[in-house]
């Protein structure tokens, strides 16, 4: 499931990584402007915060999250406009109170190669006992770079063990397309951090039930079943790897000016709504009415839909 | 590495299949002639025998491989032509007889819609000692139809460890062309195989070194790494599997007229174009030369070249 939510404005959090080019990253391009100061605190603050609290999961998990929403406020946050979702889509929950999600969708500014980055959390408790929490984290570009995006997701079923999906996400297809594969994951050496990260003992592949999200994933994608029975490996391993992927894709992705032609955007505009399509419909069109009720959900995913294709 | 054979005339094995049509599979279409008879035995007679020798893997392995073989030419034979390479590039070897090598490629009738088999097997001793053996099998479909095209490769470079990859290659972009995907994938549900094979304790999940094959291959594609310290596996498991995924392809995507405009068959045309040239260009284009000196390889390339982009 691709959940949801915002680089939001932090700044209590002292991480604030080093904003340096990645050496290894030849991109035929020039910088524009992206990082900046923190959004100034607004009427959403209440939102934010409860966004934040991520009140579901694990210390580790929570600051993970926390920690990659404080990179993005930090290094993107003057290229972000405020979250665009109104109260009740922001956080909501069923009428029994077994499910509540917290989100934010933040678009870019206009001069911004960011279409808008979104993401939250889900906590939904299973009627066969027990509970799903799902936290996640997506930034869409523009049409105007061909760029991949980024997604990170966390699903945890069972205390011990938590599904991660972290990648970029090619924007045009790499078979007719071998130039984005080199540029982006060959010249990058992107597969390193999945080799990296699969030598750990308490990490296995993971193969998405979904043939869709399959084929969404690019090469380098990591997709792993996690034991977090030693939430360490969280604080030690997950959370690393997760920063140094945000941090490559804000500095060489996001914030990277890219020559696109007018039909090789009019090829991404079509390939991008097609994945934020599936992702509402597919991906939280078939969880939401179960989680949260059909209205809630028809609400929430109404609103979604707007900001997806804008 | 992507080699290379073609479905050849062994009518000696009794392997027959039943020519049944898959019921999970609905495709809009119209059956056209495929199944008949093996070709007759030509002049090519020594060279095929030369081929269907896979000399220096094992029994299990050989087994398989003549089977597979046998069943394309049980079924597809009348669709095919007779092996379209010289004698020079059915069958060679190094100076120093260290590296051999037999392949096949059968092109289609005109009628047919396969574009054509190839297939074979590699040898080759390595300088640190021991040697690396790859057969393999691949099945490309004419741009009149976008149905996927078949591939089988074994690699071996420990006598206890064998490396496979088992897909129908995808001949559109599952993203842009989710039509494709529930098509050939999901409704025909595909990943079971895959499931049901890494259940098996002496499979574990492998990845391809090469970014582009990883890109290249299905969500449903089986790339594993298998323990064959008991060479009972391939005979019990790897065959059976193989065998299947063939009919399906033979009988739901080399067999099946499919109603593919111009456009489209452009579009196809233009990414089995870079699939072929990929597969010569990078794979073996890499390989080859250091295994059997450039001469040779360079002649093999030529050859092979111009029969994928005929």
């Amino acid at each position: 499931m691709a959940i949801i939510s915002g680089g939001l404005s932090f700044s209590t959090f002292r991480f604030q990584p080093p904003c340096r080019s990645s050496p290894r990253c030849r991109l035929p391009v020039s910088r524009i402007r992206c990082s900046g100061l923190s959004a100034s605190m607004d009427s959403g603050d209440e939102m934010r915060a409860k966004l934040m609290e991520f009140p579901y999961v694990s210390a580790p998990h929570r600051d993970l999250m926390v920690e990659m929403l404080s990179s993005l406020d930090t290094k993107l946050g003057s290229s972000l406009q405020p979250c665009a979702l109104p109260p009740d889509v922001q956080h909501f929950g069923n009428p029994a109170g077994t499910a509540y999600a917290a989100m934010q969708l933040r678009p870019g500014v206009p001069s911004s190669q960011v279409d808008f980055i979104v993401g939250g959390w889900v906590h939904s408790k299973l009627p066969s006992g027990g509970a799903v929490n799902i936290t996640s984290l997506s930034g869409y570009l523009k049409s105007s770079t061909d760029a991949p995006n980024f997604r990170l997701e966390l699903i945890q079923r069972i205390p011990t063990s938590l599904v991660m999906v972290l990648d970029l996400t090619p924007r045009k297809d790499p078979i007719l397309h071998p130039d984005h594969l080199k540029t982006y994951y060959e010249d990058a050496q992107l597969d390193r951090h999945r080799q990296r990260f699969h030598t750990l003992p308490e990490v296995t592949p993971y193969f998405s039930s979904s043939l869709y999200v399959r084929a969404l994933l690019s090469p380098t994608a990591i997709v792993a079943s996690i034991d977090v029975s030693s939430e360490e490996i969280i604080r030690d391993h997950v959370t690393p790897i997760a920063q140094e992927l945000l941090h490559f894709w804000i500095e060489s992705c996001a914030c990277i000016e890219r020559c696109v032609g007018e039909s090789e955007r009019a090829y991404i505009r079509e390939r991008d709504r097609t994945i934020k399509n599936t992702a509402i419909e597919v991906d939280l069109g078939s969880s939401f009415p179960r989680m949260f009720g059909q209205d809630i959900a028809d609400r929430v995913l109404t609103v979604l839909k707007v900001h997806h294709n804008k």
